[in-house]
Formats: structure tokens, sequence, C-alpha cells
């Protein structure tokens, strides 16, 4: 089987790491390139990089001619488009992955507190798979529109899974403190995300008040109907990619180190994408860089109880794009590292 | 009253930073600059940026002539130096002024504990009083030696100080994530903090075991003998200055965000270098880079009811060298911003 | 005596380090902060690292207050804002330290060619003093309205002056490779100079174009009037601050390097801002960071014949709002390097 | 043909952008690490971020044992290592691929006079193929022994090339302004070149005596034997990968853009790895990130007569690890792009 796949919101930078990846995914017969500006362009003019790699000019989204054309579409679009666009996109022929936010909150409500702007159709979101690909692997290869989890959700839910599965985590104990890349902000240029306002900087922003709040919270509650509010922060960091979450969290049971340890091992045993460190040992960002991978590494704190538990990914991959085609791949029945297994980490 | 000053570790990060400062102080007569190497160098040779500015030879320690030729010494030297030669040098005449860890926890068994060194002599732990400017500042004018505060501890303990001091705080749920400049790791190189390593990278370290989480417990526990052990992390953040502590803790007593922001505003009202942000507003580390300023801004958060803390400081300044002479100041009752209030955050 | 002084254009980044020097000057009574939005907004407000520094509202420029209220304004403004405003604001009583590059040109048509728009009168150009304040101290000492020189020729031109004015130069064999900080490029955001698209990255740009080639042909050719076209370049630099001027010259006369390190100590030997490195040294842009030094290291190639300059400075500083500083006190004969010869490099 | 392979060096950079490539190549079965340290280690310790990817132990190089494993190996060595080394690794069995710069000098002397180290036999010398895959095709094929370009003479020969070998040069007009990331160091920790010291910061290195200028020298006098010394520099750029080389030349001919256009389009149109930039366009480095691309650029100055070409490539793919790939893949008669192609640069 090879496919016909589209993807919209090409320019920004979710977009262009989708079509890094499946430039060369061997099941890919072709990839169109949509953009919501009119302006006739070619891809390798937004993008020079891309220079006789691709020569495929911008398209506009007409919804026949998508569905006409594509197995899939993948959507890579700023929060609010695929709520209003993806309700005409979906037939039966026509499978979507949606990177935003727009199909994440099963509660309409939920999405219009945190995001402040118009739900998807209640049905859709019920319809949406939460392509969280190591946990929901069975849910996603039968669903026909997939909701690709945020970038802090993806690294911050593979770092609690063993133990909140587990029902270990002690109720209103979970603080997440996570930090990011600035490509998370997206393109559009703004003076906060300016190289001379944001290099050697480090910043908090949206206290208490990140859309990927609902998002955590909806999935641990389903894992464990005791957990809900979680208090989570986000940072910026003076670099490009990469998302850490410094996950702090109380446990039930006196686990000591080495359980704990094997816990994770077992969990994530046959995961062809997220690595545990040796006891002792901490990832960074950079042992991510450009790769699928998520890496974790945890230490309990004899002292206070506390189980520290660090987990990084490549925003853009593992937290956008390279989880979206894992979830493609398991979609339509490919093995699942196809095309993101040979992206080895770019070190240093 | 003019002094005499020397600084032992001139050329490690916290020694040419006490230079800088020093340099435009009105009160400082002469300044010598101390270091290990026996070889005979120019200051300027070591850091060229102070061609012209400074033409004085590094010098070798004597003991002797130390003592007779200042008013007082700062010591930036690495961990397990002023252990040592602290206890010879100090004399009624000689005012020291520790920049290292080695006099900061009262608990000799402590220190060894932590820094896995030779402990000073309990009689001087005894005597040293810990310089944190704004909580110390009437043990500080009559201190013979003064244990200037470590980085993390400033940033922490300044955010803190409002609500422990206070009494509010809940027992066991100060949860501190920490974040720092490459530059706090010192400017011996290492593989782990050389530019192609750190440079879009974010990493954590000594997880559970920073030699500042007992110099923090220990000050908490007195301001509120109900806390002890915390959770404090680290991360290296790929800048060179800054650090910024994200405190999370529960209160006692349900108070608004509005009362909150009051008790921090009227706590530091007086106060030179402490400045609160705005209700809704946040710091980042650049706001106060290459200045004395401590950066403070809180959030709570009703859904879970932690509150949230920000703090930054530039760690070169209010986390070394210039609370240093903040303390100095103070010790000879100067005004206590002296040669330290021109320095406006470089800001881009 | 003491000044009442107006900063227009205070929101940008030539403003706000010219605020940072001005706010300790000891001979400025009064700072005013004009910008062109008519929202009434404090500066602290825009630039949140001055909270408790400068608690003034920003200002509308009105062309009779401007006059009444000021002894010296400086204009930090975008290209073609000082081509119309200096004619209205000139008096005999206010004096204009221009940092734009509308006043430097003598020639209209020039201004015009390069900078397509609109030149200021004739007679302004005539009138205006060019600031390179090494090099033309006596005129500065008169002058009504002062031109302040660009960033990359201030360092070009130290370069090349003891040379060129030595008439040491082979015609047509200047090149000079510049690369700058991204702050250069000002504080409007875009996507080339934000934070994810410049980290990481270095450009050339302007290729042959930029307007500070006839600026720096313009001088020159005063010094040596057998010296027209240069080949001069500009690259944007991952980092804030900072300029280095690569120069290659070939010279009429066969020297050694020591008589060339000799001729470059002597002309500037009682410069307080400009540094020449020992022989066989060269300076890095953090040498001068956040300061008003321009430092200056040099070569000769015995193989090729040809010299290299190496000229650094901050570009905020030197570059711009430090050296209008340093017109400022020649102008009013003041200390020269009064309010800047206590900045000391920010190192590291 | 699957192929059995060795890194020689593989704890250095060189060597583990070589395992990054090589990990992925359809024709490689086995690749053994080799390093000089005795210590017994997995790949993955040294390198945390290929934990799971690569569960090799590094191997100490024992010359017999060598040569019977191997087909081919890549010396990824400090200099020196190779010149005693590869003599006595070479057999007609084993092709050696030498990263480093011993075996690129065809005259002894020229290597000890730069390199100031032993030479290696003038025979190897001789009979090793200087690995410019663009340029030396032909002799790749047929080589034992090939020495793989140095980086800054990959972006700068490839720059040079189309006018070079058209005869078009003017002799003593070429000057090479090369910027180069840290990465190109080497992994040996220093504080030049550490985080703190490097950040915000820019250097100039090795003026005038810098290993590159002689092998640049080799080859353009090879390609036009009226050409000889250049005037070569090369700065340090706060960033981790990326070379541009910034050449300014005169040319004999009175050439227009256009027809110097068609002439690097024409020159360069079957290569697969040198994109030239659409007139008016200059590439930055992060658009040749990870990939084994050289971009470029060219403009002529009217106004000087002298044109500028900009050359950017990745010194640790094209300028080291997937050059030797490219010439791996020329010498086993595989295809030249294997292995290298679906490296798209990694951007943003």
């Amino acid at each position: 089987m090879s496919l016909n796949v589209g993807i919209i919101g090409a320019t920004g930078y979710g977009g262009v790491e989708l079509h890094r990846i499946l430039t060369n995914h061997p099941k890919v017969t072709s990839c169109t390139l949509y953009t919501s500006s009119s302006e006739k362009k070619k891809y390798a003019h937004v993008y020079p990089h891309l220079t006789d790699i691709c020569t495929l000019d911008l398209e506009m989204v007409e919804t026949e001619q998508v569905q006409a054309s594509h197995d899939v579409v993948f959507l890579a679009t700023p929060s609010g488009v695929s709520a209003s666009l993806s309700p005409e996109l979906v037939t039966d022929d026509l499978k979507i992955i949606d990177l935003s936010g727009d199909l994440r909150l099963k509660n309409p409500g939920m999405y219009e507190q945190w995001y402040h702007k118009a739900s998807a159709p209640a049905d859709l979101l019920e319809e949406a798979v939460y392509g969280l690909s190591e946990m929901n692997r069975e849910l996603i290869k039968t669903a026909n529109v997939i909701a690709n989890p945020g970038c802090y959700p993806t690294a911050t839910l593979l770092g609690l899974a063993p133990i909140v599965k587990s029902q270990l985590v002690k109720p209103k104990s979970i603080i997440i403190d996570a930090k990011s890349g600035v490509s998370g902000a997206g393109r559009k240029p703004a003076v906060g995300t300016s190289f001379t306002e944001m290099h050697e900087n480090l910043k908090i922003y949206k206290v208490h008040e990140h859309q990927h709040i609902p998002e955590i919270e909806q999935v641990i509650h389903e894992w464990d109907d005791q957990l809900d509010a979680i208090s989570f922060h986000t940072h910026l960091i003076p670099m490009t990619r990469g998302i850490m979450a410094t996950i702090y969290v109380e446990l039930k049971k006196n686990l000591k180190q080495n359980e704990l340890m094997d816990l994770y091992i077992q969990f994530y045993e046959s995961e062809p994408f997220v690595r545990i460190r040796a006891d002792g040992s901490f990832p960074g960002t950079k042992d991510v860089y450009g790769s699928n991978y998520c890496d974790i590494g945890l230490k309990l704190d004899e002292r206070t109880g506390r189980l520290t538990i660090v987990s990084v990914i490549d925003n853009l991959m593992k937290g956008a794009a390279g989880q979206a085609v894992q979830n493609f791949n398991i979609l339509f029945d490919f093995e699942e590292t196809m095309g993101l297994k040979q992206m080895v980490p770019v070190y240093p």
C-alpha cells in the first residue's frame, strides 16, 4: 500500500517537520502542501533549506479536492482552525491526524474555557482518538480522526504513565515543572520570542493558564480516577528544540528506587521510542534532538519521600510531527518505527 | 573611611565580578588580587577585557601579608579552600566575606555530608553570620566573618521569606525547581559545560544531592521551626548568567491573590534590591542581568490551592559578588547600595 | 552645569541603552522619554527590567515643548524620522545628537540612493558634524547637530584610521568583512530575526547594498583622497550584542609588524576608549560587552603582504548610545569619559 | 556487497557523526568503534543519546585485528595520529579514509611547518587521493587511501571551483573570511571553548596561521598554476555546527552577474549535494544543518568589480563525516548519495 498524503499548515514548524519525515517515508507516494495564504509560492521559497529537495508549490485548501486526493491529511494548524475544518473534511475515506489542540479535550466547554475559541462539534470530539501512541495503540488502529497529543502532555504523560497506571500516585501531589525550546511558540514573529529578547533569557509564561493543563488532567484522570488537578508550569528556554518535564510526585506506597526502576523498565520494555536511563543518570534535551525518542530518568528522594521523574522529547518530533507519523504508521498497519527509527539524534 | 581590599580567588567568575564592582566603589582605595597559581601574571592577561582597566599582577596568598595589608578580604574560592584558609586569616582587624559554601552550614557534619570535604572548625561556623543582606542586616553590621549565601539559596529564600516568616507555609509542601546559567559551574573547563555540549541543551544535575539543599533548609527552619526537608532541583540552562527559582508551596491559610501580593509588597517595601512584579506579571532572568536585583512574581492557583513564586537573580551579582558587596557596605556602614545601584540591568 | 535631556525613540534598543547610561550621568538632571506611539504608557511597562529604576511615562514629541524643555535631544529613531524631525527641532538653544543614519552623508543624493528615503535638507547635512569622537573632537565641541556614526563605520573607521590617515593604504585594496549581533536589527519583530530562525544560524545580508558603505567611504576619502570604493559585507551572528570588523588591506610601503604595532599604539595612546591588543593577541566581542571600548588587534601576513585588522565594539555602546554620550560630554565640555568609564565590560 | 567498517577515533565529534550516518547505511554490515583509551566502556556510555541505538563497546586498535576485520576504516583522529597509524594499517585489502589533516598535503615539509608535527611518509602522501568528492571522483574510485578534505577547504574550494577552474581569477586577489561553529574545535574541553566564555562571543583565531591555508592553496594551484598565496581567516561563531566561507575575488574578465550565475549553475548541474541559490539570495548555515549539502550564493559588486561568493556547509557533515561517506560510496561504487540523501536539513 502506498499513500497520498496532505499537510495542512505546511508553513509552520509542525508542518515543515512533518515534511522532513514524510519525504523519506517509504509508504508515501505524494505529499501535498497546503497553506492558508492565497499567494502562489514554492515551498522552498518559504523554506530555502528545501531547495532541490522539494519543488512543490503551496496549495490552498479546497475541501472536495482534499477529500478526493488524499488517504490521510495532517493538520498542523494554529488553534481554532481544525475545530471548523475537520468536521468539513472528515469522511470514511479520509483519515485525519490533527496536531493542534482542537480535538483533544472531550468536553467542548473545557476547550472553550482554556482556548478561548469555539469548540469542534461534540460528536467529533467524541470520535477523535487521543494519539498517545504507546498508550492508545489499539484505538489508533481503527480511528478515523486522531487528536495528536500536545508536546508538554506527551513528555509528561509518558513520564507519569507507569506509576499512574499502577495507581501509585497520591492524589493532589503531582507537580510538573516543564521547560520548552522557543520553536514551541510557532513561527509568527513577536517581540517576546525575538532572538535579542530571548537569548540569554529564561521566562515563565501562562502561569496556571496553559491549555495543556486540562489535556494532561483528562488523561491521568482516565488512568486513575482519584487523580484530578495538577500544578503545571511552562518555561521558555533559550534553545530552539526540546522539552523537559521535571515531575514531582508523592507515592501511596513505600517503594524503593530499584523497584521503581524495574517498574519503568518493564513498562516500556517493548517500546521502540521510550528509553529509560540507567539508575542515577538523567537525560538532557540534546540527547533526543531531531529524533522521536522520549528519554526518562527517575530518582526517589529518601529524605522527602518524593519521586522525581525527568522526561525529555524533541517538541517538534515526539511532541508533534514524529508522534503524528508514528500514529500514521499504526493507523495504516505499517511498522511503527517506519521513517522514524533512522532519525538518530543529531549530536552534538 | 577608605579601605584596602583583597580578593582571594580573583581568577574565578566570582572574583572577576567582585573586581568589576569594586573598581568603581567610592570607598575602596586599593584592591589586591590573589590567586593560588604561583606563576607571575597580570590579571589582564587572564581576563583581556580588563586591558587598561586593571594593570595589577596576581599575587600569592601569604597569611601575614594579607592580614597586614587589608581591612577586608573576599574569598571567592572553590569549596574546601575557605574551610582551611579562613581560620588562619581571621583577626580582629581583618573582616572576611566568604563567597564559598564553606562557612554557611552551622553543623560541621552536614557540611561534610553534602560537600564531601573537611569542615571548617565549629567555632568559626558558629561565629560566621549568614549574609542574606535583607534578612540579617543587624547581625551583619557587627560580624567579623560573613558567610555569603549561595546563588540558589538567595533566589529561593528571598522568594520564600514573606510567607515562611509569616508562618504561612504548610510543612513538607515546599518544592523548588531551580534553573541556572552555566557560569554557575565555574571557570574550570569540562566536557559537560563546553559550548558544543551545552548549547541547545537543557540538563538536570545533582538530583536530590545539591549542596544548597541543607543551606536552604537551615534558614527556613530557623524562620519557622515546623519546616524542614524541601524538594530542590537544579537545571543547567543554555545561557551564561541568571537563576530562576520556580517555587511551589501550599499555604496553611486560605489567602487570596491580592492578600499575598500585599504581603510581598509590604515585606519588601523599603528594600532597594528586591522588586515585586505587578500582579499577573513575572520576571525573566534577563531583567536583572548584570545587576544586584532580585525580581519576584507570584500567583495563587485557585484550582489546586498552590502558590507559585518565581524569583530571579543574576547568579554572579545578587547570587555572589553583588550581595557580597552589599554585605561589605552594611558591615562598614556605607550606604547599602553604594557601587551597586548604578549597575542598571544590561538589556537587551 | 546640569542639563535637561530628551531621548526621542526611547523604546528602541538605542534609546534604552542611552537611558541606561544617562541614568547615572552626573550632569543630567532630567531625562524625558519620547516615543511615537500615542498610547499613554510607563517606560517600565515596555521594559520591565527598569521597574523601580524609571517611573516615567513615555511622552509624545511636540516640537515646541521639546525645544523649550531640553538642552539637548538624542534621536534614536528609525531611518527617515530624523530627516524630517531634526530640521523642525534645531535651534541655537537645542543641541541635537542623531543616532540614526539620516544626517551622516553629506550628499543628499547618496542618502536617497542607499536609504531609499527622502533626505534631510542639504544645509542641515552640511551643518551636521560627524561624531566619530576620537577623530572629530574639535568640531564636535562647537557643533549644533551631531550625526552619530553607525555601528559598523565606528568599528571599521577606528580600525583603519591610523593607516589611512598616514596615507599608507593602497587604493582599491580595502575589504571589510563585518559581523554583528542581532540587536543591530532593532526591536521590531520579524521571522528572520526570531530566536528560532536565528539561533544556531549565521547569515550574510544586504550584500553590496548596506547603507553603511557610503558612510565609510565618505570618511576614508576625506582622510585620503586616493581612496574610494570599498568592499564591505555584513553578517548576522547568533548573539545579541557586539560587532567585529575583520579588515583586509594592502599597504603602499613595506612596513614590519612591529612598526605597525607602534603606529597603532602611538596613534591611540591618549584615547580612553580605544585599546590596542598586545602583538599576537586579538579581541573577541565579549571583551567589550556593555562598555564603550573599541579593541583592536592587527597582524601583517608576510606571505601575502596583506594586513589584517580586527576591531570590536559593543554595537549598542561605542556603536550607538555610548559614543553618543561621549559626544555629549565633548559638546558640553564635560570629562569625556563621564558616565562611561565605570561601565566595565560585563564578563562573562 | 556488504561491508565491515571500522571507525578509529569514535569518541570525537567526527566519529560520532560517522556513526550517525553509517548506522543507517544499507551497505554496512558492521561498524566497529575504536578509541585510544584502554578503559572498557560502552559507546552509549560516552554518548548517552545512543542508548538502545548502539550497544557496542569501544575497542582498542590492534593493527592486525583491524586489518583482518574490516574492508575500510575511517580515521577520525586528532592531528598526528594518522601520520603514524595509516602506514601501519594500509594494505591492499583495507581502504583508509582519513578525516584528519595528516594525509592532505603532498609536501611533508609543508605539513611539518603548518602542523608542527612529524609528517606521514612521503610515499603515503603521494598515494593518498584528496577526497573532494565533486572534483576528484575518478581518482577516488580507485584509491586505496583517501585524504578527506578539511571543513574550511571543502566550503572554500566548492565555492571557488567554477571560477578557478575556468582560469577567471586574478592572482593574489583571493580573500576568504571563514566562520565556524564551535564543534570544529573538537570535544576536548578548554576555557576558550567553554559555554560561558564562547556564548555571546565572537572570536578570530590562528590569524595567518591556520593549517587549512596550505591545503586550499595546494588545490587552487593545481587548478590554476597562476594562483598561489591566499588570505584566509577563521572565526569562532557562538553556534555548534556550520561553516560559512565569505570569499572575495577579483576576476580577470569583465563578466556580468547573470553570466556568473550561469557558470555556477552549469558547473554544479548534476551534483546532488551542491545547491546554487537563486540570484540575489544567500544561504545561512542553518539551511544545511545536519545534511551533506553545500549551498552557494554569489554576487558581483559593480562598484568595485569584486565578486563575493558565500559557501556554507555543516562542518561535521560535508565538512567531515558526510563527505567521508560520500567518498566511501564512490570508492565502493555505491550510489553516491546512499545513506546521505535522506538526511534532510534539520530546520528549525
